[in-house]
């Protein structure tokens, strides 16, 4: 049963760019408040936002071990996602994992578990979301796969997803989506921005979407 | 049941000012050691201190639709303060309202939810005391209240009371007791000082406050 | 039972001293992946490094009376090490606390329980790892003990064990073997260097670790 | 600040007992789907049903002298209910308490913190409703208050409140408001009824409710 | 996008009938230690086990709207499978929905959220694995869907795929699997058979399983 | 490092069997109320009561292989005692390592981790206390050790200690202290056999502890 996939499809890398500028909260709007991953997962940065294909990994707890056999599969523009098979707050990752993933032009990792040499990973520029920070070892002993749907933080995702992450946390956009929830969040930026000045200039949001009605329809009591 | 109440009593602008300076630990103890949010709450900035007059706001899970309608009842100086019916970590709350929040003069936003767009609700220098950072978003389909007596992460607060926010966390001071607790923090403050000089100069709390006598009773042995 | 044991034996000075500047990742690896604290202990501050001898504190839950009693038994590179007698998020340790323990050489404070004045304690440069951020007091009614053995976040401490501590968490050394565990230490940073500019160049841990063939041998396909 | 408050008003005890043949969720939604207590708080034992007078604790973490004092000041067919002022699982009660609590005709105990002896107050008929199960025994060092309002579970408990308990949780009732919440909770009762012998029928909600022209009419596609 | 999808294939039902009988630890083990849902999940009843197809339903948090719809998509051998599409532990279903699903000849429910009128439940026979049991009632505003994949504890769950339940929790078995599941797990309860006599009789797992020269090997030391 | 220690000393059978009867409260307090596992391990059956000799086993988080190992350990009165090395829910032991252990005189489990065949594992009379119940299985990769300290739960425990469990949860009694602590906890029984009868006849803890001086000289105030 373990395997690795090695051909994985990707999105179109400007789209994928280009979702990595927007934010994921306005992503995950734009694709109908859906692909959230859920906010126990937290960036050890602050103020990094990227988008990049998802290179999956469904590891034993505390075994590291396919995370060496994943990142030969990555390629410029990839971000790791590490699901272990339960619960576990390991320290999978670190400083050389990460040397070497940066070294094939990773992204990233996302791992919904744990990570150490959060400072040196810090100041090499090489952004994680993660569950815990955790100095705890692994082993390499039990196979797992590379490249096959796994869940994290509630979420399943397919090799080749898109993974968006910023300060907020992340959002999963399905591949062959990516194209179209893009043009729908550039939709929403414009309209955004739009909001912001009449809101900036004191215009209430009840007055912008007309909610008065509905409120007093519905049977809100000023007193 | 849900309404909007829209005359609420503030304490004096002066000692919620004096009281945003003093830190909440103090405030805390000044008022007998009650008032303290629980931990949970955490700030999404480093380094900011405020006071407000809490304008309350009872919300469904995952429906932040009572947000828009409790801006309008902002005046210059207050804080929104949020409690969801139920558990919830939903990101209710992001740049375009703080941007309508700060049109009316809010101070800044506690909430026993989530937030999001936290990188700019930063750089707008909105500050948030929050439960989770989440870009799950939220709808707008039932009805809930503004400034009736809410419970949030701990502590029962009314409209008008006075929340005291840092980097340690969160402190509710009575409406009515406001400018009394003042006072005592003040007399704190300055009581710390003085032992603060004292301590930096090498002498022991044992000995400044006259402990041994009390250890050796209550039969503290040295060995 | 309470008790204060005024004599303890400490770890040579500058083995302490090296550890502290190695990283709690590689001491924990070093000493055979044992005595990681877990997780949930989290720094106050960014980009502390530190180690020192465990001055130890059991203490009641909400009371912090040993803290002072034990302040008396610090010597210069000692860290205080505390943990209630249940779990308790109570803030037991501030400015003043942190002031008096500076002025007798104290390193700095792991808790596993709250801490509290965080922005002060920052501004000061006294480190802290804890379990919580909280305002809530203390009382000052029940004794403890000082320098006994305790439990802290999963690991048995024994006064003048040694503790590692930086941005990824805490290590604990045993006294006696903190010369042994430093010299392992020292030898796989020297490795781990020559790794890390193996792996930068491109070639893979697969590869560096010749894990190929035994992961064949257990039966990975790729596919 | 701590007090005793010895005088209290109570509801009718008929619409109290009432209340407890009712249920929870009964109680929970007749009043408008408000005063549920957070589901942390579990029962120790099955099947038992009651309703109950609040008289209200608020004591230290890990001290449990208020629950003597509390005793006294009990009457047939009140309910003890504690909160501590910052999160414990103390066991602050067992079953020499619950001895005292039944002989002034006390219907249980509900609390914020942990209960021990569990096995003997399921034997005695003595329930509890808790957050936790512990024998970490409780010193008798700090004052508290007895019947003063208290937060418990996310819910402001005033003294005299009724207190309705069963295997799906708690809900508290105003004592004010217990009578009109008895009358619309007999309604909902009865109405209950009805429903549930069409649903045994086979009869859909869907159509009992009449929800398809609303859910078709906000977009729900069948395919 | 709200959409229910009324046709979905379902496993040979003596399959399903037969892994209800197995116990979820087995079949687990037998599809090769995969499928377990998170330990968090709990039964409100002892001594159950069922095996059903799984009526898939993804709601808003706090709002039951869709379980009134998926009833009506149930046939006879179903387990219902709620994940709202973000955290909440609200009561979303209790004896009436209970009536109306067993009506159907639901089998069970599975729900990532709460569950309420547990006592009626319980003496229904209508079973249930929850993550809480909640009083707290919900809405019916928002749309959801039905028949869709979710993840639920972390599994990702497909409309028609096999549920299998009893104390220990759940698992999940791809419904094109379900017959290749089986008969692993059949010889696998046969091969346990036998090991447990053998076992009983005083024989060790070291010495049936071969296990002594492998852990000499690995380094184990006897002292 | 992973050893199997084959010789632990064991304390006085008549000693444990006697404490196994007592309650876990009552022999907490009488030990000066230390000792006590924390409330988040639970036992699997209701109303079961123990004492045993701790054979103690550290495991590497989902790996299973020392349990075979530690079984061949046991000698008859003593209770298995798991902690792994990180913090892991896996169901580490079921029937056939429960059939194992009783044949060998084992009196039951106490588990920092998941355990599975709950059903079964009540039908056989094997007791278990558990941080979860979890059908997630182990491997047999990584060795771990038998009979060396370990922290479970927040305890430090050492081979041959006393483990006294029951409905409560769970207190470890030091070997070379179970003598003593035993002597105290009959005392302490006969005491409280007498409060309870005077507790049951009406009179108030206030005055047979004589509370009420010093409730006055702290300041209590009875309004």
């Amino acid at each position: 049963m373990p395997v690795v996939v090695q051909t994985i499809e990707r999105a179109d890398p400007a789209v994928i760019d280009r979702l990595g500028e927007i934010g994921t909260a306005t992503v995950h709007e734009a694709q109908g408040r859906k692909g959230a991953l859920q906010s126990y997962l937290r960036p050890i940065q602050d103020g990094t936002m990227i988008a990049g294909s998802a290179v999956t990994i469904s590891a034993a707890p505390g075994d590291n071990w396919m995370v060496h056999v994943a990142i030969e599969q990555l390629r410029p523009g990839d971000v790791l996602v590490l699901a272990p098979t339960s619960p576990c707050d390991n320290g999978y990752f670190g400083d050389l994992l990460a040397t070497s993933a940066m070294a094939r032009g990773c992204r990233g990792l996302v791992i919904d578990a744990g990570v150490r040499d959060t400072k040196d990973l810090r100041e090499m520029g090489f952004p994680v979301w993660s569950k815990a920070v955790s100095i705890q070892g692994t082993v390499k002993e039990t196979l797992g796969s590379v490249n096959v749907p796994i869940v994290v933080a509630g979420q399943a995702i397919h090799p080749g997803d898109v993974i968006c992450a910023d300060d907020d946390g992340l959002c999963v956009v399905a591949r062959e989506e990516a194209a179209a929830v893009l043009e729908a969040a550039e939709t929403r930026l414009a309209a955004e921005e739009a909001k912001r000045l009449r809101l900036a200039a004191g215009e209430l949001g009840l007055d912008i979407y007309d909610m008065r009605p509905r409120l007093e329809a519905r049977g809100l009591k000023y007193i």
